[in-house]
Protein backbone atom coordinates (compact mmCIF):
# COMPACT_ATOMS: atom_id res chain seq x y z
CA UNK A 1 0.00 0.00 0.00
CA UNK A 2 1.58 3.20 -1.22
CA UNK A 3 0.87 6.63 0.39
CA UNK A 4 -2.27 8.46 -1.58
CA UNK A 5 -0.10 12.02 -3.68
CA UNK A 6 -1.58 14.93 -2.03
CA UNK A 7 -3.27 16.64 -4.88
CA UNK A 8 -2.51 20.61 -4.17
CA UNK A 9 -4.57 23.11 -6.50
CA UNK A 10 -3.34 26.90 -7.10
CA UNK A 11 -4.02 29.45 -9.63
CA UNK A 12 -1.52 29.89 -12.24
CA UNK A 13 0.57 27.22 -14.87
CA UNK A 14 3.10 24.98 -13.29
CA UNK A 15 6.03 26.86 -11.54
CA UNK A 16 3.66 29.40 -10.62
CA UNK A 17 4.95 31.07 -7.34
CA UNK A 18 2.20 29.83 -5.50
CA UNK A 19 3.28 26.26 -6.81
CA UNK A 20 6.64 27.24 -4.95
CA UNK A 21 5.27 28.26 -1.61
CA UNK A 22 3.06 24.82 -1.74
CA UNK A 23 5.76 22.64 -2.45
CA UNK A 24 8.07 24.85 0.96
CA UNK A 25 4.59 24.25 2.90
CA UNK A 26 4.39 20.40 1.66
CA UNK A 27 7.54 19.06 0.43
CA UNK A 28 8.31 17.99 -2.87
CA UNK A 29 6.16 14.80 -2.78
CA UNK A 30 2.82 16.45 -3.88
CA UNK A 31 0.83 16.35 -7.09
CA UNK A 32 0.62 20.23 -7.94
CA UNK A 33 -2.82 21.42 -9.87
CA UNK A 34 -3.02 24.31 -11.59
CA UNK A 35 -5.80 26.32 -12.18
CA UNK A 36 -7.03 29.21 -14.30
CA UNK A 37 -9.09 31.11 -11.54
CA UNK A 38 -8.35 31.24 -8.01
CA UNK A 39 -11.99 30.43 -7.93
CA UNK A 40 -11.23 27.61 -9.08
CA UNK A 41 -9.13 26.49 -6.66
CA UNK A 42 -11.63 27.06 -3.87
CA UNK A 43 -13.97 25.11 -6.02
CA UNK A 44 -11.29 22.20 -6.37
CA UNK A 45 -11.03 21.91 -2.71
CA UNK A 46 -14.78 21.84 -2.44
CA UNK A 47 -15.36 19.43 -4.35
CA UNK A 48 -12.60 17.35 -3.07
CA UNK A 49 -10.77 16.96 -6.49
CA UNK A 50 -7.74 18.08 -4.66
CA UNK A 51 -7.52 17.70 -0.98
CA UNK A 52 -5.84 20.93 -0.34
CA UNK A 53 -6.12 24.53 -2.20
CA UNK A 54 -3.58 27.24 -1.92
CA UNK A 55 -3.87 30.79 -2.35
CA UNK A 56 -1.74 34.06 -2.15
CA UNK A 57 -3.51 36.82 0.23
CA UNK A 58 -1.02 39.37 0.80
CA UNK A 59 2.33 40.54 -1.05
CA UNK A 60 4.62 43.14 1.18
CA UNK A 61 4.94 45.46 -1.72
CA UNK A 62 1.70 45.18 -3.46
CA UNK A 63 -0.96 44.48 -0.52
CA UNK A 64 -3.68 41.94 -0.12
CA UNK A 65 -5.35 40.39 -2.61
CA UNK A 66 -8.84 41.19 -2.19
CA UNK A 67 -10.67 38.88 -4.56
CA UNK A 68 -9.37 35.67 -1.88
CA UNK A 69 -10.17 37.54 1.08
CA UNK A 70 -13.99 37.79 -0.84
CA UNK A 71 -14.02 33.77 -1.83
CA UNK A 72 -13.18 33.02 1.56
CA UNK A 73 -16.30 34.31 2.22
CA UNK A 74 -18.13 32.64 -0.02
CA UNK A 75 -16.91 29.18 -0.08
CA UNK A 76 -17.06 27.18 3.13
CA UNK A 77 -13.46 26.04 3.25
CA UNK A 78 -10.82 26.29 6.33
CA UNK A 79 -7.60 28.05 6.74
CA UNK A 80 -5.33 25.19 8.03
CA UNK A 81 -2.20 26.98 7.29
CA UNK A 82 -0.01 29.97 6.42
CA UNK A 83 3.39 29.88 4.78
CA UNK A 84 6.25 32.97 3.42
CA UNK A 85 8.03 33.21 0.50
CA UNK A 86 10.50 35.55 -1.01
CA UNK A 87 9.70 36.54 -4.62
CA UNK A 88 12.63 36.25 -6.38
CA UNK A 89 11.99 37.19 -10.00
CA UNK A 90 14.40 35.31 -13.09
CA UNK A 91 15.05 36.48 -15.99
CA UNK A 92 14.15 33.58 -18.20
CA UNK A 93 15.29 32.43 -21.97
CA UNK A 94 15.36 29.38 -24.21
CA UNK A 95 18.63 27.48 -23.86
CA UNK A 96 21.11 28.91 -25.48
CA UNK A 97 19.63 32.64 -25.62
CA UNK A 98 22.05 35.18 -24.47
CA UNK A 99 21.11 38.73 -23.25
CA UNK A 100 22.15 40.69 -26.00
CA UNK A 101 19.56 38.48 -28.41
CA UNK A 102 16.93 39.63 -26.18
CA UNK A 103 14.56 42.15 -27.17
CA UNK A 104 11.44 41.46 -25.94
CA UNK A 105 10.52 40.88 -22.27
CA UNK A 106 7.19 39.62 -21.12
CA UNK A 107 5.64 39.00 -17.74
CA UNK A 108 2.27 39.70 -15.52
CA UNK A 109 2.05 43.30 -15.15
CA UNK A 110 2.85 43.34 -11.33
CA UNK A 111 6.75 41.24 -12.38
CA UNK A 112 7.31 43.70 -14.93
CA UNK A 113 6.38 46.79 -12.20
CA UNK A 114 8.44 44.84 -9.60
CA UNK A 115 11.67 44.40 -12.30
CA UNK A 116 11.06 48.19 -13.51
CA UNK A 117 14.36 49.89 -12.37
CA UNK A 118 16.76 46.62 -13.20
CA UNK A 119 14.58 46.55 -16.51
CA UNK A 120 15.65 50.38 -16.88
CA UNK A 121 18.88 49.50 -17.71
CA UNK A 122 18.36 47.97 -21.05
CA UNK A 123 15.59 50.73 -22.43
CA UNK A 124 15.70 48.57 -25.89
CA UNK A 125 14.26 45.54 -24.46
CA UNK A 126 10.22 46.21 -25.16
CA UNK A 127 8.18 44.87 -22.05
CA UNK A 128 4.93 42.90 -22.78
CA UNK A 129 2.13 41.76 -20.79
CA UNK A 130 1.23 38.43 -20.01
CA UNK A 131 -1.33 37.06 -17.98
CA UNK A 132 1.11 35.17 -15.90
CA UNK A 133 4.91 34.95 -14.82
CA UNK A 134 4.96 30.76 -15.58
CA UNK A 135 2.52 31.11 -18.11
CA UNK A 136 4.87 33.75 -19.85
CA UNK A 137 7.81 31.10 -19.52
CA UNK A 138 5.53 28.26 -20.85
CA UNK A 139 4.61 30.28 -24.08
CA UNK A 140 8.25 31.28 -24.62
CA UNK A 141 9.37 27.41 -24.41
CA UNK A 142 6.49 26.60 -26.83
CA UNK A 143 7.71 29.68 -29.73
CA UNK A 144 10.92 29.12 -29.20
CA UNK A 145 11.61 32.23 -29.36
CA UNK A 146 15.69 33.29 -29.42
CA UNK A 147 15.02 37.22 -29.31
CA UNK A 148 12.45 36.90 -26.00
CA UNK A 149 13.03 36.51 -22.18
CA UNK A 150 10.44 36.09 -19.14
CA UNK A 151 10.66 36.84 -15.80
CA UNK A 152 9.10 34.27 -13.78
CA UNK A 153 10.26 31.88 -10.92
CA UNK A 154 13.15 29.64 -10.79
CA UNK A 155 11.09 26.94 -10.40
CA UNK A 156 9.51 27.95 -13.59
CA UNK A 157 12.75 27.65 -15.40
CA UNK A 158 13.49 24.24 -14.03
CA UNK A 159 9.71 22.73 -14.95
CA UNK A 160 10.37 24.24 -18.73
CA UNK A 161 13.92 23.22 -19.04
CA UNK A 162 15.34 26.94 -19.88
CA UNK A 163 18.17 29.16 -19.05
CA UNK A 164 18.16 31.71 -16.34
CA UNK A 165 20.23 34.82 -17.52
CA UNK A 166 19.31 36.94 -14.14
CA UNK A 167 18.58 35.48 -10.94
CA UNK A 168 16.83 38.01 -8.72
CA UNK A 169 15.61 40.78 -11.19
CA UNK A 170 13.63 42.13 -8.29
CA UNK A 171 14.20 45.92 -7.67
CA UNK A 172 13.36 45.50 -4.02
CA UNK A 173 14.50 42.36 -2.32
CA UNK A 174 11.72 42.55 0.65
CA UNK A 175 9.11 41.43 -1.50
CA UNK A 176 7.35 38.17 -0.10
CA UNK A 177 4.12 36.58 -1.00
CA UNK A 178 1.86 35.32 2.08
CA UNK A 179 0.01 32.13 0.90
CA UNK A 180 -3.09 30.41 2.81
CA UNK A 181 -3.64 26.29 2.70
CA UNK A 182 -7.46 25.71 2.30
CA UNK A 183 -9.29 22.33 3.36
CA UNK A 184 -12.24 20.83 3.90
CA UNK A 185 -11.62 20.01 7.67
CA UNK A 186 -10.43 21.99 10.36
CA UNK A 187 -7.08 21.25 12.10
CA UNK A 188 -6.74 20.97 15.85
CA UNK A 189 -3.78 23.47 16.97
CA UNK A 190 -1.62 23.43 19.81
CA UNK A 191 1.79 25.40 19.08
CA UNK A 192 1.98 29.08 18.44
CA UNK A 193 -0.60 29.90 16.24
CA UNK A 194 -2.47 32.25 14.10
CA UNK A 195 -6.79 32.19 13.75
CA UNK A 196 -8.58 34.31 10.91
CA UNK A 197 -12.11 35.56 11.57
CA UNK A 198 -14.43 37.46 9.63
CA UNK A 199 -17.34 39.69 11.24
CA UNK A 200 -19.57 42.88 10.74
CA UNK A 201 -20.93 45.29 13.02
CA UNK A 202 -23.37 47.19 13.29
CA UNK A 203 -22.65 50.50 11.68
CA UNK A 204 -22.78 52.66 15.10
CA UNK A 205 -20.15 54.80 16.42
CA UNK A 206 -17.35 53.26 18.08
CA UNK A 207 -18.02 49.76 16.85
CA UNK A 208 -14.81 48.71 15.55
CA UNK A 209 -13.17 49.87 18.97
CA UNK A 210 -15.34 47.27 20.57
CA UNK A 211 -14.69 44.73 18.54
CA UNK A 212 -11.02 45.41 18.95
CA UNK A 213 -10.91 46.07 22.54
CA UNK A 214 -11.80 41.96 22.76
CA UNK A 215 -8.47 41.18 21.62
CA UNK A 216 -6.71 44.09 23.61
CA UNK A 217 -8.53 43.58 27.00
CA UNK A 218 -7.13 40.01 26.77
CA UNK A 219 -3.76 40.79 25.46
CA UNK A 220 -4.00 39.31 22.30
CA UNK A 221 -2.05 40.75 19.24
CA UNK A 222 -3.70 41.67 15.47
CA UNK A 223 -1.48 41.20 12.77
CA UNK A 224 -3.83 42.03 10.27
CA UNK A 225 -6.94 43.89 9.38
CA UNK A 226 -8.80 43.87 6.24
CA UNK A 227 -11.83 45.63 5.27
CA UNK A 228 -14.09 44.55 2.48
CA UNK A 229 -17.60 46.23 1.42
CA UNK A 230 -20.71 44.49 2.50
CA UNK A 231 -22.95 43.95 -0.81
CA UNK A 232 -26.00 45.75 -0.99
CA UNK A 233 -24.92 47.89 2.12
CA UNK A 234 -22.46 50.75 0.54
CA UNK A 235 -20.32 52.33 3.01
CA UNK A 236 -20.51 48.81 5.49
CA UNK A 237 -17.92 46.91 5.70
CA UNK A 238 -16.90 43.20 6.62
CA UNK A 239 -13.92 43.17 8.62
CA UNK A 240 -11.37 40.48 8.62
CA UNK A 241 -9.14 40.09 11.25
CA UNK A 242 -5.50 37.56 12.34
CA UNK A 243 -4.32 37.31 15.55
CA UNK A 244 -1.39 35.69 17.07
CA UNK A 245 -2.93 32.34 19.17
CA UNK A 246 -5.23 29.65 18.68
CA UNK A 247 -8.21 28.16 19.30
CA UNK A 248 -6.65 25.72 22.11
CA UNK A 249 -5.88 28.79 24.19
CA UNK A 250 -9.02 29.62 26.55
CA UNK A 251 -8.20 33.32 26.48
CA UNK A 252 -8.78 33.06 21.97
CA UNK A 253 -11.92 30.86 23.08
CA UNK A 254 -12.95 33.62 25.28
CA UNK A 255 -12.32 36.87 22.81
CA UNK A 256 -14.38 34.77 20.04
CA UNK A 257 -17.00 34.59 22.24
CA UNK A 258 -16.91 38.22 24.03
CA UNK A 259 -16.73 39.05 20.07
CA UNK A 260 -19.79 36.91 19.17
CA UNK A 261 -22.11 39.36 21.93
CA UNK A 262 -21.48 42.21 19.86
CA UNK A 263 -20.98 41.35 16.04
CA UNK A 264 -24.12 41.32 13.79
CA UNK A 265 -22.47 38.27 12.12
CA UNK A 266 -19.21 36.02 12.77
CA UNK A 267 -17.34 33.50 11.23
CA UNK A 268 -13.73 31.48 11.75
CA UNK A 269 -12.13 31.29 9.01
CA UNK A 270 -9.12 29.03 10.41
CA UNK A 271 -7.19 28.61 13.35
CA UNK A 272 -4.18 27.22 12.41
CA UNK A 273 0.11 26.85 12.95
CA UNK A 274 1.71 30.11 13.06
CA UNK A 275 4.61 30.78 10.20
CA UNK A 276 7.58 31.31 11.27
CA UNK B 1 -13.47 90.10 -17.02
CA UNK B 2 -15.08 87.05 -17.07
CA UNK B 3 -14.07 83.93 -14.50
CA UNK B 4 -11.67 81.92 -14.96
CA UNK B 5 -12.53 78.22 -15.70
CA UNK B 6 -11.62 75.70 -14.19
CA UNK B 7 -9.78 72.85 -15.10
CA UNK B 8 -10.63 69.26 -13.35
CA UNK B 9 -8.21 66.76 -13.60
CA UNK B 10 -9.39 63.10 -13.77
CA UNK B 11 -8.68 59.61 -15.17
CA UNK B 12 -9.85 57.90 -18.49
CA UNK B 13 -11.87 59.70 -21.34
CA UNK B 14 -13.83 62.10 -21.88
CA UNK B 15 -17.28 60.83 -20.55
CA UNK B 16 -16.09 58.65 -17.72
CA UNK B 17 -17.72 58.29 -14.42
CA UNK B 18 -15.00 60.49 -13.00
CA UNK B 19 -16.26 63.22 -15.24
CA UNK B 20 -19.61 62.76 -14.29
CA UNK B 21 -18.67 63.04 -10.54
CA UNK B 22 -16.59 66.48 -11.15
CA UNK B 23 -19.69 68.07 -13.05
CA UNK B 24 -22.05 67.29 -9.73
CA UNK B 25 -19.35 68.57 -7.57
CA UNK B 26 -18.08 71.71 -9.19
CA UNK B 27 -21.30 72.39 -11.54
CA UNK B 28 -21.02 71.86 -15.86
CA UNK B 29 -18.93 75.09 -15.94
CA UNK B 30 -16.02 73.35 -15.64
CA UNK B 31 -13.13 72.48 -17.75
CA UNK B 32 -12.72 68.70 -17.70
CA UNK B 33 -9.10 67.33 -18.44
CA UNK B 34 -8.88 63.81 -19.31
CA UNK B 35 -5.90 61.91 -18.40
CA UNK B 36 -4.27 58.10 -18.95
CA UNK B 37 -3.44 57.42 -15.14
CA UNK B 38 -4.11 58.15 -11.64
CA UNK B 39 -0.60 59.45 -11.55
CA UNK B 40 -1.07 61.75 -14.27
CA UNK B 41 -3.75 62.97 -12.27
CA UNK B 42 -1.91 63.88 -9.04
CA UNK B 43 0.59 65.17 -10.99
CA UNK B 44 -1.66 67.41 -13.19
CA UNK B 45 -2.62 69.10 -10.13
CA UNK B 46 0.84 69.27 -8.08
CA UNK B 47 2.09 71.32 -11.37
CA UNK B 48 -0.86 73.44 -11.09
CA UNK B 49 -1.56 72.32 -14.65
CA UNK B 50 -5.04 71.70 -13.16
CA UNK B 51 -6.55 73.29 -10.03
CA UNK B 52 -8.11 70.81 -9.04
CA UNK B 53 -8.20 66.65 -9.30
CA UNK B 54 -10.73 64.22 -9.06
CA UNK B 55 -10.13 60.17 -7.99
CA UNK B 56 -12.15 57.18 -7.19
CA UNK B 57 -11.29 56.14 -3.67
CA UNK B 58 -13.99 53.37 -3.14
CA UNK B 59 -16.83 51.43 -5.11
CA UNK B 60 -19.34 50.04 -2.76
CA UNK B 61 -19.16 46.12 -4.59
CA UNK B 62 -15.58 46.43 -5.64
CA UNK B 63 -14.43 47.69 -2.55
CA UNK B 64 -11.09 50.21 -2.32
CA UNK B 65 -8.98 52.01 -5.22
CA UNK B 66 -5.73 50.98 -3.51
CA UNK B 67 -3.59 52.49 -5.90
CA UNK B 68 -5.16 56.04 -5.10
CA UNK B 69 -4.56 55.33 -0.89
CA UNK B 70 -1.13 54.90 -2.19
CA UNK B 71 -0.83 58.10 -4.40
CA UNK B 72 -2.43 60.39 -1.19
CA UNK B 73 0.64 59.25 -0.14
CA UNK B 74 2.93 59.94 -2.22
CA UNK B 75 2.10 63.12 -3.12
CA UNK B 76 1.93 66.14 -1.74
CA UNK B 77 -1.86 67.30 -1.86
CA UNK B 78 -5.18 68.05 0.32
CA UNK B 79 -8.40 66.50 -0.31
CA UNK B 80 -10.80 69.26 -0.30
CA UNK B 81 -14.09 67.17 -1.00
CA UNK B 82 -16.09 64.44 -1.79
CA UNK B 83 -18.75 63.13 -3.77
CA UNK B 84 -20.43 59.96 -4.75
CA UNK B 85 -22.52 58.74 -7.65
CA UNK B 86 -24.54 56.28 -8.24
CA UNK B 87 -23.10 54.28 -11.42
CA UNK B 88 -25.93 53.92 -13.84
CA UNK B 89 -24.22 51.41 -16.82
CA UNK B 90 -25.94 52.05 -20.32
CA UNK B 91 -25.78 49.95 -23.61
CA UNK B 92 -24.55 52.28 -26.12
CA UNK B 93 -24.30 51.72 -29.59
CA UNK B 94 -23.87 54.34 -33.04
CA UNK B 95 -26.73 56.02 -33.67
CA UNK B 96 -29.86 54.31 -35.42
CA UNK B 97 -28.25 51.13 -34.39
CA UNK B 98 -30.56 48.56 -32.70
CA UNK B 99 -30.21 45.64 -29.99
CA UNK B 100 -31.11 42.54 -32.63
CA UNK B 101 -27.79 44.10 -34.79
CA UNK B 102 -25.44 44.02 -31.78
CA UNK B 103 -22.90 40.81 -31.62
CA UNK B 104 -20.16 42.18 -29.78
CA UNK B 105 -20.49 44.38 -26.27
CA UNK B 106 -16.92 46.00 -25.09
CA UNK B 107 -16.02 48.05 -22.14
CA UNK B 108 -14.15 47.85 -18.58
CA UNK B 109 -13.71 44.33 -17.06
CA UNK B 110 -15.24 45.80 -14.40
CA UNK B 111 -18.44 46.92 -15.54
CA UNK B 112 -18.88 44.11 -17.96
CA UNK B 113 -18.58 41.95 -14.81
CA UNK B 114 -21.23 44.72 -13.20
CA UNK B 115 -23.48 43.71 -16.10
CA UNK B 116 -22.84 39.70 -16.18
CA UNK B 117 -26.41 38.72 -14.92
CA UNK B 118 -28.11 41.74 -17.65
CA UNK B 119 -25.99 40.44 -20.80
CA UNK B 120 -26.53 36.82 -19.94
CA UNK B 121 -30.00 37.38 -21.32
CA UNK B 122 -28.14 37.57 -24.93
CA UNK B 123 -25.42 34.62 -24.66
CA UNK B 124 -24.84 35.18 -28.39
CA UNK B 125 -23.21 38.94 -28.18
CA UNK B 126 -19.45 38.28 -27.50
CA UNK B 127 -18.02 40.28 -24.61
CA UNK B 128 -14.73 42.54 -25.62
CA UNK B 129 -12.60 44.11 -22.61
CA UNK B 130 -11.33 47.53 -23.14
CA UNK B 131 -9.03 49.91 -21.00
CA UNK B 132 -12.13 52.58 -20.38
CA UNK B 133 -15.76 52.59 -19.85
CA UNK B 134 -15.70 56.02 -21.80
CA UNK B 135 -12.79 54.90 -24.13
CA UNK B 136 -14.67 52.16 -25.78
CA UNK B 137 -17.91 53.92 -26.36
CA UNK B 138 -14.94 56.82 -28.46
CA UNK B 139 -13.53 53.78 -29.94
CA UNK B 140 -16.61 52.47 -31.29
CA UNK B 141 -17.86 55.90 -32.45
CA UNK B 142 -14.69 56.38 -34.01
CA UNK B 143 -15.25 52.51 -36.18
CA UNK B 144 -18.89 53.32 -36.83
CA UNK B 145 -19.29 49.83 -36.05
CA UNK B 146 -23.14 48.75 -36.67
CA UNK B 147 -23.28 45.51 -35.05
CA UNK B 148 -20.70 46.62 -31.69
CA UNK B 149 -22.43 48.52 -28.32
CA UNK B 150 -20.28 49.73 -25.66
CA UNK B 151 -21.08 49.91 -21.91
CA UNK B 152 -20.11 53.07 -20.18
CA UNK B 153 -21.79 56.31 -18.36
CA UNK B 154 -24.89 58.34 -20.26
CA UNK B 155 -22.52 61.39 -19.86
CA UNK B 156 -20.74 59.01 -22.24
CA UNK B 157 -23.58 58.61 -24.85
CA UNK B 158 -24.31 61.96 -25.06
CA UNK B 159 -20.41 63.40 -25.37
CA UNK B 160 -19.85 61.06 -28.07
CA UNK B 161 -23.43 61.72 -29.77
CA UNK B 162 -24.36 57.96 -29.16
CA UNK B 163 -28.04 56.16 -28.85
CA UNK B 164 -28.63 54.16 -25.56
CA UNK B 165 -30.45 50.97 -25.99
CA UNK B 166 -30.22 50.58 -22.18
CA UNK B 167 -30.30 52.82 -19.35
CA UNK B 168 -29.39 50.76 -16.49
CA UNK B 169 -27.76 47.32 -17.16
CA UNK B 170 -26.30 47.09 -14.21
CA UNK B 171 -27.09 43.92 -12.16
CA UNK B 172 -27.22 45.60 -8.59
CA UNK B 173 -28.38 49.13 -8.23
CA UNK B 174 -26.40 49.45 -4.51
CA UNK B 175 -23.20 50.14 -7.03
CA UNK B 176 -21.45 53.50 -5.90
CA UNK B 177 -18.29 55.15 -5.99
CA UNK B 178 -16.93 57.97 -4.00
CA UNK B 179 -14.62 60.44 -5.55
CA UNK B 180 -12.00 62.78 -3.59
CA UNK B 181 -11.42 66.11 -4.75
CA UNK B 182 -7.74 67.22 -5.10
CA UNK B 183 -6.25 70.70 -4.53
CA UNK B 184 -2.75 72.26 -3.61
CA UNK B 185 -4.20 74.35 -0.78
CA UNK B 186 -6.70 73.07 2.02
CA UNK B 187 -9.63 74.36 2.84
CA UNK B 188 -11.61 75.48 5.80
CA UNK B 189 -13.86 73.37 7.21
CA UNK B 190 -16.75 74.78 9.48
CA UNK B 191 -19.95 72.52 8.81
CA UNK B 192 -20.39 68.94 8.78
CA UNK B 193 -17.05 67.76 8.32
CA UNK B 194 -15.16 64.66 7.61
CA UNK B 195 -10.98 64.35 7.85
CA UNK B 196 -8.98 61.90 6.36
CA UNK B 197 -5.76 60.71 7.77
CA UNK B 198 -2.67 58.20 7.66
CA UNK B 199 -0.54 57.27 10.17
CA UNK B 200 1.88 54.11 11.03
CA UNK B 201 2.51 52.49 14.58
CA UNK B 202 5.43 50.62 15.96
CA UNK B 203 4.47 47.28 15.41
CA UNK B 204 3.35 46.67 19.00
CA UNK B 205 0.66 44.80 20.46
CA UNK B 206 -2.59 46.52 21.28
CA UNK B 207 -0.86 49.18 19.09
CA UNK B 208 -4.16 49.79 16.53
CA UNK B 209 -6.13 49.45 19.95
CA UNK B 210 -4.60 52.55 20.79
CA UNK B 211 -5.04 54.66 18.02
CA UNK B 212 -8.96 53.75 17.97
CA UNK B 213 -8.96 54.90 21.45
CA UNK B 214 -8.12 57.95 20.17
CA UNK B 215 -11.04 58.67 18.45
CA UNK B 216 -13.60 56.38 20.42
CA UNK B 217 -13.22 58.00 23.84
CA UNK B 218 -13.70 61.26 22.30
CA UNK B 219 -17.20 59.71 20.70
CA UNK B 220 -15.76 60.81 17.08
CA UNK B 221 -17.28 57.97 14.34
CA UNK B 222 -14.84 56.55 12.01
CA UNK B 223 -16.14 56.04 8.69
CA UNK B 224 -13.23 54.30 6.95
CA UNK B 225 -10.46 52.07 8.03
CA UNK B 226 -7.79 51.35 4.94
CA UNK B 227 -4.45 49.00 5.96
CA UNK B 228 -1.60 49.29 2.98
CA UNK B 229 1.94 48.02 3.38
CA UNK B 230 4.16 49.66 4.61
CA UNK B 231 7.41 49.42 1.82
CA UNK B 232 10.76 47.86 3.22
CA UNK B 233 8.43 46.28 6.31
CA UNK B 234 7.14 43.18 5.43
CA UNK B 235 3.78 43.03 7.14
CA UNK B 236 3.93 46.72 8.95
CA UNK B 237 1.10 48.98 7.73
CA UNK B 238 0.37 52.74 7.18
CA UNK B 239 -3.69 52.66 8.40
CA UNK B 240 -6.18 55.23 6.74
CA UNK B 241 -8.26 56.24 8.72
CA UNK B 242 -11.63 58.76 8.05
CA UNK B 243 -13.46 60.08 10.78
CA UNK B 244 -16.60 62.30 10.95
CA UNK B 245 -15.61 65.72 12.25
CA UNK B 246 -13.45 68.82 10.98
CA UNK B 247 -10.71 70.44 12.25
CA UNK B 248 -12.93 73.40 13.06
CA UNK B 249 -13.71 71.14 16.03
CA UNK B 250 -11.63 71.16 19.43
CA UNK B 251 -12.40 67.23 20.25
CA UNK B 252 -10.92 66.54 16.55
CA UNK B 253 -7.60 68.17 17.13
CA UNK B 254 -7.52 67.04 20.18
CA UNK B 255 -7.69 63.70 18.55
CA UNK B 256 -4.69 64.35 16.23
CA UNK B 257 -2.72 65.72 18.76
CA UNK B 258 -3.34 62.52 20.77
CA UNK B 259 -2.62 60.32 17.93
CA UNK B 260 0.73 62.38 17.14
CA UNK B 261 1.94 61.47 20.98
CA UNK B 262 1.46 57.81 19.78
CA UNK B 263 2.30 57.90 16.25
CA UNK B 264 5.23 56.61 14.40
CA UNK B 265 4.42 58.59 11.38
CA UNK B 266 0.88 61.31 11.05
CA UNK B 267 0.09 63.10 8.47
CA UNK B 268 -3.64 65.01 7.50
CA UNK B 269 -4.99 64.25 4.05
CA UNK B 270 -7.52 66.69 4.36
CA UNK B 271 -10.41 68.10 6.31
CA UNK B 272 -13.49 68.91 3.97
CA UNK B 273 -17.13 69.34 3.55
CA UNK B 274 -18.73 65.43 4.31
CA UNK B 275 -20.66 64.47 1.61
CA UNK B 276 -24.92 64.14 2.38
Amino acid sequence: MGEEVLRVAFQGERGAYSEEAAVKFFGESIEPVPNQSFDQVFEQVESGASQYGIVPIENSLAGSIHRNYDLLLRHNLHVVGEIAIRIVHCLIVNRGVSLEQVRKVQSHPQALAQCERSLARWPHIERVTAYDTAGSVKLLKESGAQDEAAIASRRAAEIYDMDILIDGLEDDQENYTRFLILHREAVKTDGPSKTSIVFSMDNVPGALFKTLAVFALRDIDLTKIESRPLQGKPWEYFFYLDFAGGLHEERCQKAISHLGEIAKFLRILGSYPRSV
